[in-house]
């Protein structure tokens, strides 16, 4: 088999085989396909694309390129709850503890934050002590222990795709419908869960900008994951504005925590109401419906909360920050934007505001850089509110005060103001299953 | 300027601008730009094309990008002409002399034989003493002299089409009007001449198979030349059957000194009447069908094949091998190939027959690979003609015995004989200017 003939049949329109798709990965994995060959058959596929059938050997042959997680020491059914990422988004915070509180097992593991997106394992390590790191039995013992646990990606998954996005990165191919699919699914399927809520950004904060476009995704995520044997249901939610009014990592987790009391942002309640449901129906506890009421009620009687300073105590996090969240450290400096007109709040490029959080200090430029667990945004407004000259939009949080004008023009810069009131968009677009 | 935002405009249907162009150009002959990059820019120049504008500026920044030559101490007009190289193809020994004969300049730059195809430098240097390496003084007296001399490429032209065409050949991107016509024209226009006639082969012998695509290809070759202030025409010519008679390098010599003396291959003497014709006309001898009269008349005065001998002389070759071309040495060893069906000849695989010559020893696999200059073929019947079980269609030459029956089997394999008269195919299917 030569990777010559592979480009040469998708730069016609042919469908790759699975010998062909597999000797593909198996060269990105291991180095024999040079780079320029991989980026010439990726920007083939970017033009010809792929069929379901090849998305999935693709998918699967980027998920078995490394290390697989195997769940069958854990009692019950799993489910998991994978986000495209956005920002301010702390849904995971939320429903993990709800679902679990039925009994229903999530064995977690996240990411971390890059650019404009924050990660799960980022937020929690704003939780004093808190351990991101755990060994496989450790991990596996917890979640049969209390139905929880999260932990940052420690091991080989998916090498190959590592490699492939790398060079999609810098050779204009990243937007290509089977290559994102394969590219996420591929390291979700590296996890053993039974279930899987896909959960598609779409909107000026992600990088699906269209509703169109994340209905396509996720209808090939959810036929991918069906064809692994999972069961699958996949929302598009609106990032076209921040989830809730925290951004930034222990602002994120108070606000995650003041949901879990009940008192959360209306718009980030609603959507992890919505996930938890699903979350739940497909792990077999009833309808989507019923199952967003029992979300509902876990939130109601403390027991969500309980479960999530549970599983925080379990991974030496300080569990006290969770039964009240004022304890959390504060950022040395706030700085309050105000607005310079008045009118409605149109839109807002929501990228740009996490690149503005990014700015004080409470995301990450590149893998190495170190984050400041307390910096970030506290929304005042957001789309569809009124707004006078001189009225509070936001507050800024960070130990660098120097970050300021430059995260507070990069926020006004990207909050668009105008006379009349823009009508309500959905929170959740459309269910795809 | 970025290469990932060229890439991404070209794959967005976008019309790269000159300096982008450049840029990329520049990139490609320093090594700043990766291969990945290059070969993803490629592929997107594949899917959406060039638009004549971007073509001219690709081929004069291919062009620039190493040496170029200076001809203005040549006294006259000087004409070249172009083949894309097919098999037994050796009218530039026939049409060089033939115009040169007339006073009109011929300052050649050939280049070697790879693969199916011969190079006429290699031809040249089955002339004992034959030097295809001439100082740049030498070479320009000589064209002053006796206006006709030809060499090897020894300098480094056009260094970012080796760059280009190693990875497109590996990354199927090859098979791109643009990225061919830059190519071809890059490299010929960094010689100096006022006019250029364009052969472009088309057939199973040469790398355009369709009469369409040759046609689309000549048009975009005569706009880039014309833009770069050349007088420019294109003759799209057959090569669905080899050129005369003769494959291989002494072979073909011989068989274009008899072209020269008359009594050539009428197929082979038609299309280089035809060449040399509109070479002439373009150097203002007249209209191209007044100057195919001059091409004949100096073949039947033996003007020309004076000048070939003349040339062959002042290059250091045997000029008797060309007065008396019978004592060209012979192979060693030649095998008689007879026919094992009865029938007409349907069509040929010249390609196929190229091969053959090939494994006799006539042309290289590699760059490096010695020639065996009196290998080769002699056929016997060609295309259209009638042939019996038994009767020889093919003398093979070569002095490696051991050859033969693989070059058998492929020039048998790749010979169609079926009951019906094929009906006769042009010799020049068109001409573009």
């Amino acid at each position: 088999m030569r990777m010559y003939d592979i480009i040469k049949k998708k730069r016609d329109g042919g469908e790759l085989s699975t010998e062909e798709i597999a000797f593909f990965i198996r060269g990105v994995t291991d180095g024999s396909i040079p780079d320029y060959q991989i980026s010439a058959l990726c920007m083939a596929i970017y033009f010809k694309g792929m069929t379901v059938r090849e998305t999935c050997d693709l998918t699967f042959a980027v998920r078995d390129s490394g290390d697989r997680l195997e769940f069958s020491a854990i009692n019950g059914i799993r489910v998991d709850k994978h986000s495209t990422g956005g920002v301010g988004d702390k849904t995971s915070l939320v429903v993990a503890p709800i679902v679990a509180s039925y009994g229903v097992k999530v064995a977690k593991m996240s990411g971390r934050g890059l650019g404009h997106t924050g990660g799960t394992v980022d937020k929690l390590e704003a939780i004093d002590g808190f351990r991101t790191t755990l060994s496989e039995e450790e991990f596996i013992a917890q979640v049969n222990k209390i139905g929880l646990a999260i932990v940052g990606q420690s091991r080989q998954f998916a090498p190959a795709d590592k490699k492939l996005y790398a060079l999609r990165d810098v050779t204009a191919t990243v937007d290509s419908m089977p290559l994102i699919a394969a590219s996420i699914m591929g390291k979700k399927l590296a996890a053993d869960d039974d279930c899987i809520v896909l959960d598609v950004k779409t909107g000026s904060g992600s990088f699906m900008k269209s509703v169109e476009k994340s209905r396509e995704l996720a209808k090939l995520m959810v036929d991918i994951g069906k064809n692994a044997g999972k069961k699958m249901v996949a929302l598009i939610t609106n990032m076209d504005r921040p989830l809730g009014y925290a951004i930034g990592n222990s602002l994120e987790v108070i606000e995650a925590v003041e949901t879990l009391q009940g008192r959360g942002p209306a718009d980030f309640t609603e959507v992890c109401m919505t996930l938890a449901g699903y979350m739940l129906s497909l792990a077999g506890k009833g309808t989507p419906e019923t199952c967003e009421e029992l979300a509902r009620r876990a939130v109601a009687d403390g027991s969500a909360l309980k479960k999530l300073a549970e599983t925080v105590a379990a991974q030496g996090g300080n569990a006290e920050l969770i039964l009240h969240p004022e304890t959390f450290k504060k950022a040395k400096y706030s700085h309050t934007v105000l607005s310079r007109s008045s009118g409605y709040i149109q839109s807002v490029d929501t990228e740009a505001y996490g690149l503005s959080s990014l700015a004080l200090g409470a995301g990450r430029n590149t893998a190495e850089d170190a984050i400041d667990y307390s910096a970030g945004i506290i929304l005042k407004k957001k789309t569809g509110d009124a707004v006078k000259e001189g009225e509070e939009i936001a507050t800024l949080y960070s130990d660098n005060a120097a970050s300021f004008a430059a995260a507070e023009e990069k926020l006004l810069a990207a909050t668009v103001i105008g006379s009349e009131k823009p009508a309500d968009e959905p929170l959740v677009y459309d269910i795809v299953d």
